[in-house]
């Protein structure tokens, strides 16, 4: 469970390789009641672990990804993979999350395509693909699914829960509905519920999918074209809303992609270079990525609203028994700075212990996953972390 | 040419009907010579006017209208015509704009589909449409057909020309290439190029038509089905960038648009109010709207960029001889305050005469077609057209 040292040759890895590891839950007779009432199971989930759990297993450090992000967050595989995990520079050995401190684990979430059980995986009634036979999944679920993980690794208190965006919305749910084993949570660039603008960008991305012709009403998993122009138009648009329009002017502006000429071709979809960009952006997340758990993943965001389901924020965040730390970007237009102050007001109002910073930025909603921002959010988030650890070690309370 | 007053009956309706208009230009052998160096020939000019061109013709105002707009823009053409011209709280007698006064013009760009020649008009040589046969149009090749059209109904010098977003650059294109006829130009809501994100934005929507398959390549005029898939997810997605964060969370948040119980049901596209008003915008947009008149006008509004154009902002404003009023919206993120002020500020450099105002408002890039927010403009508007004509008649120059 414990990440292998890398083969001394192997200087390029000195974070040691990472192993895919997975579980089975909700076997039958006990399966997954989910939040619509309808039954899930068995249950696989896809997970990583950095770091060596402590003897007193207090050492551990959930992460919750965001909408396509996996379970491989930090690390690589093996020495010929390309790109190592989706926040390696934030986690591992003497990083912000400090593997030689922490025991980090990242699972991939319930009805997404890289591991977990999702609208791809085989439903064991009819041995095929569950495609849009799968049900309705929302936050809470992916929460409960990554809760028994942790119940499976014999771990009682968790740290610290930190994600991002998607992320985000699932530390406040662990923190809500899972109160007495999160000790803190750490929610990034998001909010306590999706806003209407999230709710509108996330129906065209919808839209796009089920307009696709190939899509067959989510039975494509046999046919040799699957529903790609939809899926990657729905990241194209999706991909915008997470970039500030401060970036993409300052990395794109109004560059072409070939030479210097306009072309004045209607024809050519990609003479500017931010055309070109979201075009590639597309591409890449076809190979990736399953049109059925995009279609259920961004439901499941549009049903997130933490007041609805339990009356008011405050009424939410009075069950929670954690400290809080709340990050929002200043140039984040899709989770937008008002949305953390929400939560924070809440906090404030139900006498959590929270701290809260909006940090300057200029990449958007992306900011914490890019590389040159996470030195100011190592700032935050390790004396958070060192401050945690150190005061339940002396067993002070939150 | 000027309105017909109502019929005495008609108490519903007291600015009277209004008339289209059209004529035709560029006759053989004297196509217009398009900025990308095709010709085109001839061009039919869809337009309305409204008032009385006074006997010195010094009170005519241009409206350009913005990427879907036509040039119904005040009154009706009969009395079972539902809705009026899409500014007529503006336009009319004793409005911002008073038909008692000016004698207003608004005209059909080239490239649209509301009369003006564009991609659906029928191509002379061949006796079907053009579709993709079109030449390629830009901003300057639209605003040289309205020139056109200025010279065909007798005028010399215009008073003013006014337009938001894509209107607001024809305005500026007006200002900077027939500066010797324009004696004062009202900007709103636009900018003196599209940044990148509007670029992006383009390109979603151009991609979402490209890859409906009833698209044919845009030989679909003769098929049964259009590609209204593609057309209609194209409007939703840019429907989302005219309104602000703000004004969608006021008017629907997260309502429900039947009941107020969660439907659990991924098939369900229509489950959030916002979801169920963008499906609306799109259907009422293809019934309207054609598929290359979108490609062609949201390409043309990709290409401006005066800056480029002219060598500098400030290079492209020395040409200028008008007066200018620039307004933008606080809450408008597709074309924020800051490309209004990189005009003001070239104008001031070359020592033109500007006014400048960012006006409050919740509604977004929408703001200046939104009747509630119209008082606020015409306090800037109407005053500014005052003096301007008064100036005018007093033989003051700018």
């Amino acid at each position: 469970m414990s990440t292998k040292l890398a083969d001394t040759e192997d200087s390029a890895s000195p974070d040691g390789f990472v192993c895919r590891e997975s579980t089975t839950l909700y076997e039958q007779p006990n399966p997954l009641v989910l939040e619509s009432g309808q039954t899930l199971g068995p249950i696989t989930v896809a997970y990583q672990t950095y770091g060596t759990l402590s003897p007193r297993k207090d050492n551990a450090i959930f992460v919750c990804h965001a909408l396509t992000g996996d379970a491989h967050v930090a690390g690589r595989h093996n020495s010929e993979e390309k790109k190592p995990g989706w926040w390696n520079e934030f986690i591992g050995p003497g990083k912000a999350i400090d593997t030689n401190r922490y025991f980090v684990i990242c699972a991939n979430v319930l009805g997404g395509c890289q591991g977990t059980t999702g609208p791809s995986s085989l439903n064991p009634e009819t041995g095929k693909p569950y495609g849009p036979d799968f049900p309705f999944i929302t936050i809470r679920d992916i929460v409960n699914v990554h809760n028994a993980l942790i119940d499976h690794l014999g771990i009682e208190q968790i740290l610290a829960v930190i994600g991002g965006s998607l992320g985000g919305m699932q530390v406040l749910e662990w923190a809500v509905s899972h109160a007495d084993r999160v000790r803190s949570a750490i929610v990034l660039a998001s909010g306590p519920k999706l806003n209407a603008q999230g709710i509108a960008f996330n129906a065209i991305g919808r839209r796009a999918i089920y307009s696709d012709p190939l899509f067959q009403d989510g039975w494509y998993y046999d046919a040799d074209e699957k529903p790609h122009f939809g899926l990657a138009l729905a990241r194209m648009v999706a991909h915008i809303t997470y970039l500030s329009e401060e970036s993409i002017e300052l990395k794109f502006g109004r560059k072409l992609q070939d030479g210097d000429e306009l072309g004045f071709n209607l024809r050519a979809e990609t003479e500017f270079q931010i055309e070109s960009y979201l075009h590639y952006q597309g591409k890449q997340f076809v190979g990736r990525f399953d049109a059925n758990s995009y279609l259920a993943l961004t439901r499941a965001l549009d049903y997130f609203d933490l007041s609805e389901a339990y009356g008011s924020l405050a009424e939410a965040f009075s069950r929670t028994e954690s400290r809080f730390l709340v990050v929002s970007y200043s140039s984040d237009w899709l989770y937008p700075t008002a949305q953390s102050k929400d939560i924070v007001r809440a906090l404030i109002e139900t006498k959590r212990h929270v701290t809260f910073r909006e940090l300057e930025s200029p990449y958007g909603h992306d900011a914490f996953l890019i590389d040159q921002e996470l030195p100011k959010l190592e700032r935050l988030v390790a004396p958070f972390l060192a401050r945690m650890y150190m005061d339940q070690r002396q067993g002070r309370s939150s």
